[in-house]
């Protein structure tokens, strides 16, 4: 039986068409409907089974929804939420999978109307790559969704929202969205900002042999970066207290090795090792 | 036919193992002589087909040996040398896979006696796991050695060992040990430092979920210290260069940030995306 009757997603890139494909297979909704920009995004999502229909008006696509998903870039949500929230019925529920959340759900608490609901939402899925053709309804197999609980938070809504996740064989975690933004910070934003700065590093022309620890540390320099500015700032003061971390473990590195201190930096080497080993890889989501 | 007659690998650890074992399956050698410290080592070498007999005693290892490999820590490599030089026949050849060159074969071609060939080398090739368990004869698939070449280098050595590492299906560039150093420094080196500097980061417990970036970024934080700290420290000039020249990108990403600049920030970001896009990651080697 269907989770509801009417889901609608808007913003059919690498999160919204994954996020589609994985509904539409699991029968969540009677009507998974898919808004975008692009015609011709909308005609590819229902040909690979992401959308039942599909519109490019913004108002109507969330008209008669129960559930209303945008998958948008972080800078968009606010403003196309507080467009869709005028033409959702009362009610109903919305929620995004941005990638910050203290500006974002602060701004939807204040703006939107009661008559919505409204969680944040960040599924940690996706990768370097983005639009509808990196789309995939495995994206989220085994992965974590953090749902954001503030003082304004409706329980049953936060539930509802769980439930569609978790229908999704998504695991999920509940935290207030400045432990998520600090999470993220430290795990994701500062990462995404070190391995940008350690690509731009590269001399002009390939560099042959490319040894695979810089392939992989570099990986995610091949995100989008207009996603990734709005994310690096809209996260500001959390990614400047992660820099600061960073730059204090990095200096004392430095430092020993400036100084040629072989017991410090293999002291140093020693302790980060440790921490890494206790991490297990499967652990990712 | 084989390319010689013995072939001796001392240190039978990741590479080392692997070494024996794609050398062995491709007959390369009549006797593949394995010299390690540990007997338990030697014979689960010969058990998986590493080598077809061992010694703990280098001495009798590289005795009658037409090509000696040391496959042993950085710092380890120039003593074991002299001391394998010792009892090694007139005309035979020594190479080495240690990740930095410049000290390593400097040192190598000022204490060796003459009736020795020396020529350094650098498979890039291994991960984060160490010793002989994690050796495959796969490893060195569709990788690439760096040979080095200076003014003592004798040129039918390097084709020999050239020739050794070709016969495995391995790829082989041949540059001075400095362009070598300068090259991995920025490429290996300098990823690894700021792999272990991000990683101690981590705040105590496991902390879930944890992003793909984090786990591939501080992959090579796995890497054992007491293998890493000999090899920042022996290519001290050129990992402080390469430092340096991260530092610079870093400041400017880190000031766009603090400095909320959407402009700048977009730029730096760009550029990076578009080096690292240019890259294949089928370049890896």
């Amino acid at each position: 039986m269907p989770l509801c009757n009417r889901i609608t997603i808007v913003g059919l890139g690498l999160i919204g068409g994954s996020l589609g494909m994985a509904a539409k297979r699991r029968h969540l909704a009677r009507h998974i409907v898919g808004v975008s920009r692009h015609a011709a995004t909308l005609r590819q999502a229902k040909a690979r089974g992401a959308i039942t229909t599909g519109t490019t008006r913004l108002e109507d696509g969330v008209r008669g929804a129960d559930l209303v998903i945008l998958a948008t870039p972080v800078d968009t949500i606010v403003p196309l939420a507080k467009r869709a929230a005028a033409s959702m019925r009362a009610g109903s529920v919305l929620t995004d999978v941005g990638s910050t959340k203290g500006a974002i759900v602060a701004a939807l608490e204040r703006s939107l109307p009661r008559r919505i609901s409204v969680v944040g939402g960040h599924p940690i899925a996706g990768s370097e790559a983005c639009g509808f053709a990196a789309a995939s309804p495995a994206l989220f197999d085994g992965s974590t969704c953090i749902l954001t609980r503030t003082t304004s938070t409706d329980r049953h809504t936060l539930q509802r929202v769980s439930r569609f996740w978790k229908s999704l064989g998504v695991r999920v975690i509940v935290m207030s969205p400045r432990d998520h933004d600090r999470l993220l910070a430290n795990t994701s934003h500062l990462p995404h900002l070190l391995a940008y700065a350690l690509a731009q590093t590269l001399e002009g022309g390939s560099t042959r042999p490319m040894p695979q620890s810089f392939l992989d540390m570099t990986r995610v320099a091949k995100s989008h970066p207009e996603l990734w500015d709005d994310i690096f700032l809209s996260n500001r003061p959390a990614l400047l207290a992660a820099i600061a971390r960073f730059e204090r473990e990095w200096r004392r590195l430095r430092t020993a090795v400036a100084q040629g201190n072989r017991q410090k930096l293999r002291q140093c080497l020693a302790s980060a090792y440790a921490k890494r080993r206790a991490i297990k890889d499967s652990d990712a989501s």
